[in-house]
């Protein structure tokens, strides 16, 4: 059949230019006469992708040189664990919960030492994200953790917290490359790839380097940032196509699309396209906080449950499949990543009118 | 170019057929209008990949019903933490080390509880392999851990522990598939799947059901067997495309190969050609006790580095990729996995013989 629009909060569409590359390349990469999928990853050749991957990820990123990257296995639940095995040095670090993966994430460093709930949204069921100027941050934290888009309940901050002398933790794994960052607000920055950059089996983190090297010794090996970044993510076989695949977005986007400001340009488009039709009728409705809406998860309900789902169904054989909200809050989200076309979110707009005209 | 021999000991040569039909599904499998590497983890499509590649790995390996399968992100060197944070209940455990990723296993362990080392084939450089008959196992121990076959060192167990109520830990990475295996041996079988089964990136484990469940509270989620088998290995984002690769390597393991019992015909074979020629001639040397040879990882060594050097660059012009060494043991290794084809093989003799009359 015909490329469906895949509205799915990950893993999810990756751009098919992207895709074809990595097609035409399978069976040959280069004049290697093997694929990457099976190329030696102490090979030259490998060596040369998962250094141009890097390069592209600084470039694109404007990563500062005082912050190292690691590409590693086991997503963003890894970076749980691996967030306060490195960095809670202190004994305490303070968690801001918005949202499920917020929440799991301090649920998982408890494990490890005190953690502060300073700011929880959950009694408003995460339809806003808090004023982070007026949160009381514990003297003598570790760092201040946040899930700075909320794949599920569709907020986002606009406004990162900083706080004299204590990093920023941030997990981006569904917001990352959807605008420019200015990284150096951060202590360290993870993300799973599967939503807006590759194939799920790897997350990113991209931490500044005086925070390296604190880790205690009964750490996990495959668990300690500087095991992995000191080998250069090569401390085991690392997770080769991941990589590949990486690089193949970013090049896309440094090439083809012009970098992060022209990303952010697109992506604020399609949001608003959906948002303005969303706010202009009554049937649908999205519950966020109007300035925390994220620009990457829409969130919508119609008028119950039922309708819900015939929404879904209806959606999918017209070929808009995954609008089913996640099971924790119901209703549906379109997940609109950068390698969701304008004319998919265009047409699914059509399509929703389409459906109140008919079941309204 | 053409598809040249790959001897890497890992990632290595996947069957083409394999790589052909991967390629031709990578813009969309069967009519879902997506790629499986954009395909959410939840959804019926992936579901019947994940289901089907278990049923495949449970029929081509005979594993017995109280037996877990596990598809884990972080390859062998997770497992190295996974096996003792899981299964060292009593506080200790038995190791025997006959290699370089064995004494890496042990070392790793040893971050948790008391490891003895109860073999230790260091002092022969890793040759031989101990007769697991007449070692002293420690009464009391968790598990008794090895690593099956030794890729660097070119060795393996033909015969494998069996120690009365303590459960049999292998690590299989580099002979996984490749011939029939008696599940009911072992309490845990571990494998990363880069050298026999598919691209770099997952582990996958083995395990007897009355092992798990005893992993400590404060152990990290993602290290928990229990967590992430009760999960269907679906806790967090999965691996898929690794999964699906290995649901294409075992359909054709079964359906083209017709199993593991042809596999090993074919896998001896292809060693016999190598290891005969070895044995027929004085310019290369195999240093293997030739009971102990691995049919998979086949290491020889020329009258001298410098010549080891011209052989490897030689060899690499004619076709015959990675068959440097480890850089802990220097000279040759031949990896001859599963997808290495036999003509492979006997090319190769014929170019060391070309090699032998030029240079000899």
């Amino acid at each position: 059949m015909a490329r469906v629009y895949n509205f799915s909060a990950g893993p999810s569409m990756l751009f098919e230019q992207v895709l074809k590359t990595a097609q035409s390349e399978l069976m040959e990469y280069g004049s290697s006469g093997q694929s990457v999928m099976e190329m030696s990853h102490r090979s030259s050749t490998f060596d040369a992708i998962i250094k141009d991957t890097e390069a592209r990820l600084r470039r694109v990123l404007s990563i500062p040189d005082n912050y190292k990257v690691g590409f590693i296995q086991g997503g963003a639940s890894t970076q749980f664990d691996m967030v306060p095995l490195n960095l809670m040095t202190t004994g305490q670090a303070d968690y801001l919960v918005t949202g499920n993966f917020s929440n799991r994430a301090a649920k998982e460093a408890a494990k490890f030492g005190k953690v502060n709930i300073v700011a929880n949204t959950k009694d408003i069921n995460y339809t806003a994200i808090p004023d982070v100027d007026a949160i009381q941050y514990t003297p003598g934290a570790s760092y201040v953790h946040i899930c700075e888009n909320n794949t599920i309940f569709g907020t986002r901050f606009t406004k990162v917290p900083q706080v004299e002398g204590v990093p920023l933790v941030s997990d981006m794994s569904s917001c990352i490359l959807s605008r420019p960052t200015d990284v150096s607000k951060y202590g360290l920055i993870y993300f799973g790839v599967q939503k807006n950059v590759a194939p799920a089996g790897m997350a990113i983190a991209i931490v500044r380097e005086d925070l390296l090297g604190h880790a205690a010794q009964n750490v996990p090996s495959m668990l300690n940032y500087t095991t992995l970044i000191e080998a250069d993510s090569m401390y085991n076989t690392p997770p080769c196509w991941c990589i590949y695949m990486t690089g193949l977005t970013l090049k896309y986007i440094e090439e083809e699309i012009g970098g992060l400001a022209e990303m952010e340009k697109r992506n604020n488009a399609k949001a608003k396209v959906l948002y303005d039709y969303l706010d202009s009728q009554e049937f649908f409705k999205n519950p966020v906080n109007k300035p925390d809406r994220s620009i990457m998860n829409v969130t919508f309900t119609s008028p119950d449950p039922d309708t819900d789902k015939l929404f879904c169904a209806k959606a999918a054989e017209a070929g808009f499949v995954n609008l089913k909200g996640h099971r924790l809050v119901g209703g549906m989200r379109a997940s609109i990543y950068n390698a969701m076309p304008a004319e998919g979110v265009a047409k699914l707009v059509q399509f929703m009118e389409d459906f109140v005209k008919q079941y309204g």
